[in-house]
């Protein structure tokens, strides 16, 4: 079986949203063999670390949590699309040519998979793609980069995508994928409430 | 595609071992709509909480950690076995007329799927059945209760499992899995020098 791991390690110094130190796991040791038989590792993370999955919570007050998940939208074949070329943003001219349909998961492989270090300019999901992908009406998106969207005014972009319930994967590491079909598990640690869910993700070729 | 989910759900009040509070997971609202645009959720969790893995430093003085991780050991074939009959402890007795071979990943369902809150009474592998799963020299064991052991002086069960790089993995759910063989996709979220990782598993049939 050839597959791709293609989450993001969690590090105490690894990529965050605009750097910011809030935004960086803790690791810290519970119990070790000074006091203990046992040696322990408590962490401390904000659950939008890494590879993980948005739920309208994140942007919409009251909106939907983690406690509506359906595994088994994640759970599925994906396409994943090259749009290495795209220098700024993926608007829907960089859609319009592709084979994306109704209930489709769709992963697009940027530049962003090339890079460890946040890029302020990363490259994201443009107002105009989303709308394109909304009526589209597919059933989920993921991209290399820990934000979908960034610098719009509104978050249109997660909520154009939330709207029409798209599933929302950031954080993905897609520089070993070319572009293809693959069957994804994308498996979350499962929590209630939560505007967010870590995940990890692998696609088989 | 049949599939079985048999990891735990993280929740405030989850079953933790020996239910110390301090290993209850904590989570916290790190950004909501009063201060910010977006709502964000931060957790605080030991890492041996829920399903897992536990990597030989958990037991032992500058063990392993899951820095050594190979993740094609835990996308693979598995074989259930469903001791539910076991009262106290799975002992070499209740194994040796089991089909368990080298390099086989082994799962026992035991009692414990069934209890939802923390048993101090849960069914463990003794060391008799530890010593048999090395000489046996299985790759990994995973059962259904937070531990694969308990009040056994000097964690035998987890250095003898440790001392053949055996997997150990805890905290499964397999109330709903029939004894039998399935296609396990056991998916860490990675950290490093972690003497644990947390596990979202699931079984195809």
């Amino acid at each position: 079986m050839i597959y791709y791991d293609v989450s993001m390690k969690i590090t105490p110094n690894m990529q965050v949203y605009k750097n910011k130190e809030n935004k960086k796991p803790i690791f810290r040791v519970a119990s070790d063999f000074n006091s203990s038989s046992a040696h322990e590792t408590e962490v401390t993370l904000n659950l939008h670390t890494g590879t993980h999955m948005d739920f309208p919570l994140h942007m919409i007050e009251n909106g939907q949590t983690s406690s509506e998940l359906v595994l088994d939208r994640l759970i599925r074949e994906v396409k994943v699309f090259d749009l290495t070329h795209v220098k700024d943003s993926i608007s829907e001219n960089d859609l319009k040519d592709l084979d994306i349909c109704i209930n489709d998961f769709i992963l697009f492989k940027t530049k962003n998979s090339y890079e460890d270090a946040f890029n302020f300019k990363f490259i994201y999901i443009d107002q105009s793609a989303a709308l394109y992908l909304n009526q589209k009406q597919v059933s989920g998106v993921g991209i290399d980069a820990l934000g979908v969207e960034r610098d719009q005014e509104d978050h249109m972009t997660h909520k154009l995508l939330f709207e029409k319930d798209i599933y929302i994967i950031e954080g993905l590491r897609l520089k070993k994928v070319e572009q293809g079909k693959y069957f994804m598990y994308a498996l979350p640690i499962k929590m209630d409430n939560s505007d967010a869910l870590l995940l990890s993700v692998i696609l088989v070729a």
